[in-house]
């Protein structure tokens, strides 16, 4: 255990540093790549952030150690300059290898990189050589960290992904008390916005465009099932496992996934009282509140490896989340 | 010029009413249509205003002629079970026509319908039947409004979409003065969010889905230009007028056209006190502040049928419109 | 009616040039003033938008009466430097006689100025030198604008004000028929998010953060009545006419009023099926839809002076206004 | 470690449950309390979040032990008809106590509360009986939760508040390499969005809103020292510290607090080229990137009673946090 009592502070004798980081956020910028005519964009916006050797900025005010955030943004753009954005989660590795090697002081790194989903434009199929439009049909993001001493590890994952699916779904069987005013249904709207991250575990040299599409693709096959006839959801949480296993079944470098699915209900109206029956065909969605629900899974043989905590055994007293809500 | 004095009140003799109107905003709804096991959904949201012949709900506090907001949200889900939504624009048309139809107190009626971009998913080119992704590359809207004893007008439009192009656009040439500090620029970034409205003039019996869709593809190709080597563009106010030309001399039915282009500055980030020449490559865009063009076009004769006034000769004194901003 | 067929185009023979403008959006700054120790802040949001006598930019892509959007924005800031910001109101008045006496290609400008509601900070009620928080319960906003040869007219407002009674509100004796489903309620909660946005008139010499502070006043009393009863308000519709009336009685200097009341409904949860009562004791918002009334009201003796025209009597078929909704 | 394997499913052999939560987000209502005519609101945004002791309903798609999220709502809503809100504290104690001792299939159980910031109008002075009007200067918040066998623990917030500092504020003697451009300052602007949420520990009977009001008081304090005069911060890191000795030296009840600042840099516009000398007076606010940084500080007689783990030994390889970004 880390003791911040060297710095003989009195003020602080009796407290300790849990944990200072800091860093710059939303480092927005466009990779422009020319081939010939041919342009090739890469657009991202990126996080990184630090935790030093030291606390003593935060308690002395000495800035000795302390790399500005300026310098940090600087870094990134230099790094997307001469090595350019291979891949998303190539670039995130590049930067944490970045800092741990350069700064002595640096105790942990993490980078953040989200991509701004721009699309080559085509006319009549063909290819424009340096058109794009953005189609914000769920965005692919990833992340690196390292400790000195430790693993960089690899996380890739897409988000804002917004699904739905107009029947094979239902909600039965659940438990009831007094406060259940719920009714059971064998035919509803499913429909929700899925954010789904998965670990690398260990960086590795993986094609991770080609991973992250097919992913993707699990995601998209899982929730929908068969083009013909789908497949029945008795559940939110059955979803999201059937999500989470096709992907660990179909894709072998991942060990870790969690899938989040926040759920908008559809309320079908009661016309009743117009004089009408609606059989389904109008509905409203409910977006507050809103349901939501999350799974994390992961492979056996590599949480072992880890000799990992679960969450069933711990709680978030001093891992002080930051606020939820908007 | 409609007097007030007819209600008397001597606290409001020197005061004159220059518009007063109400409705629901944001009426969402899902509208399902079934077709065995294929499903097809429309998802839009609906706000629609009145204005009443009196205003003594205003001066008087007299409900007896307000429809309720609550019974204007009632009658468009009514109508949209008993219509359906063949096309936007016929939905907006519809209730429309129905308020004006049903009650004699509306002096004025206006209707917008926006679209939420539900496409359906697809499995290895497989269509499937009732599985949906949202893709807001563009959002589809429209509006209709009406006075009494006026003729029942058709808008539509897309918002909300963003393009770029990395090359062939410039700015040269311009008005310079001692506040003038940008410098000339034969090739940049031209990227920016387009909102495209257009007037049909009175309602008839258009194809609109078709028509929307050809728009749609003359905005993206007049912004682009040939897929191999694209189109030189002087100005944004340029790209905005080739955008509304080829519209106007494709799409016969619009007779007024509007398209609001706000633009993201890319700025090429200089890296020579880092050592690094950069070609744009390396660009940041520049969201606030935004530069912003706008320009209505409208067809002479469409217009001299209508003894129109232009902007020219009023200003927004009582108009008062709803503040800029967030 | 002006004529754009001088440009001889014959592209464009049968088109007119409605609108065309262009200018700078979201110019944000802080301005600095220090007496001593003590220093003042005024942190603005700045849209300059104009329009030229003529539209070569548009139709042939020349720039050369072009003044650029980064101009703008220049003259802004010289502005804000040379004369400070004193109110709001005189420094969109500043910007607009600006333009409009140093560039004579500019017909038409208009500047909007949005203030972010810093206060200073206060300890134990005494006033810190140079600290503030950010306070907002409701954005000041202004505009100024002018045609060449026409008067500088200016306009000032609140927005994002919300504000709630919790009785003393109700809605009886509506219009009703067979979509009607409401109830008559004689005890409601009545809360909504106002827009008030005022006209001078022709610029005078006034001191607008007096009125300004005045009209706000004047809503709340309005909005609220006496602290120790309240006043009943038969709808929100008789709410707006009563801060209207309230403000055209107290403050002179209005000639036109225009205020939006964006109302949530708080709905009375039903808790019978839960066993038990509920007074008006929980309450559950409905944000959407939401309901919104609009009124514009002006002095006639303003009105008569600029011979204007009633929106009875044109609809916006060519005044292509943007997209409601988000 | 809790094994899975007990479900004997041959596809998910080799996998482990980590993580599985559900609940419902954002129900929002308000709670009403009447005293003769004078009446008092608290509008809150909860989000209840449970974890199951099994994980049947995931993984087989059996919900016979789910408690419906709709459920969750009704009980959220039925303690506040019953309880009212005493304070946030109180009621997500309320109902984390609730939970756990109604369902015995409840293994963990959150509870996030989050306060619409109304405050009552006064006009003149005088308060008013029913009006109020809402003022977003930082938002209160709270979290309880609990594990089954283990401590009710509760923490309390406050987010969304922005300060603003125009002097007394440099950065100096940082570290700096061939990647630094960022000059010294000795005098700037220090301005950023404080986000503050400390732990109670275990759930005690404290005087939650004076303790809450007490914390506000010393973060305002600490960032913006002496009225007359300021105190001097030679980093943002430095006055998050501040912040939280001020707290851990005053208010005896928090254990642990952790700070996070983002800081909106007030670049000082260079104004030569317009032949003009800009002494701090119009800067330009630099909203992306933004810098962050976040420190979390512990009693440590608390945390040693705790046995707790220090986040440098501990990376996020299998907490999958949710994504950065907006």
């Amino acid at each position: 255990m880390r003791q911040w009592g060297v710095f003989g502070s009195s003020r602080i004798k009796d407290i300790e540093v849990l944990n200072c980081e800091y860093g710059k956020n939303t480092i927005k910028f466009l990779r422009l790549h020319r081939e010939g005519k041919k342009h090739f964009v890469k657009e991202v916006e990126v996080c990184t952030h630090l935790r030093l050797t030291s606390a003593h900025e935060y308690l002395d005010g000495n800035n000795s150690l302390v790399i500005p955030t300026d310098t940090i943004k600087n870094i990134v753009l230099v790094l997307a300059k001469k090595n350019g954005i291979p891949t998303l989660e190539q670039f995130a590795i590049d930067i944490c290898k970045h800092f741990m090697t350069t700064f002595c002081q640096v105790a942990y790194v993490k980078t953040y990189v989200q991509e701004v989903p721009w699309q080559r434009l085509h006319e009549n199929g063909v290819p424009h050589v340096h058109s794009f439009i953005c189609v914000p049909d769920g965005i692919r993001f990833c992340e690196a960290e390292q400790c000195r001493n430790g693993p960089l590890v690899v996380f890739a994952g897409i988000k804002d992904l917004k699904l739905m699916k107009t029947t094979q779904s239902g909600f039965e069987g659940f438990y009831k008390n007094e406060h259940t005013t719920l009714p059971e249904r064998k035919d509803r709207i499913l429909c929700g916005e899925l954010f789904c991250k998965w670990s690398y575990g260990e960086c590795k040299d993986f094609d991770f465009d080609c991973i992250w599409n097919k992913i993707r693709e699990c995601i998209l096959e899982a929730f929908s099932g068969p083009p013909d006839c789908g497949e029945y959801s008795p559940s939110y949480q059955k979803t999201v496992n059937s999500i989470q296993m096709l992907v660990l079944s179909k894709v072998s470098q991942v060990q870790v996934i969690e899938v989040v699915l926040n759920n908008t209900f559809y309320n079908v109206v009661d016309m009743k009282n117009l004089g009408l029956t609606n059989d389904k065909e109008v509905l409203v969605p409910v977006e507050t509140p809103y349901g939501s629900c999350a799974c994390t899974l992961g492979r056996k043989k590599f949480l072992e490896a880890q000799g990992h905590v679960l969450k069933d055994e711990r709680q978030s007293q001093f891992g002080l989340a930051t606020a939820q809500g908007n």
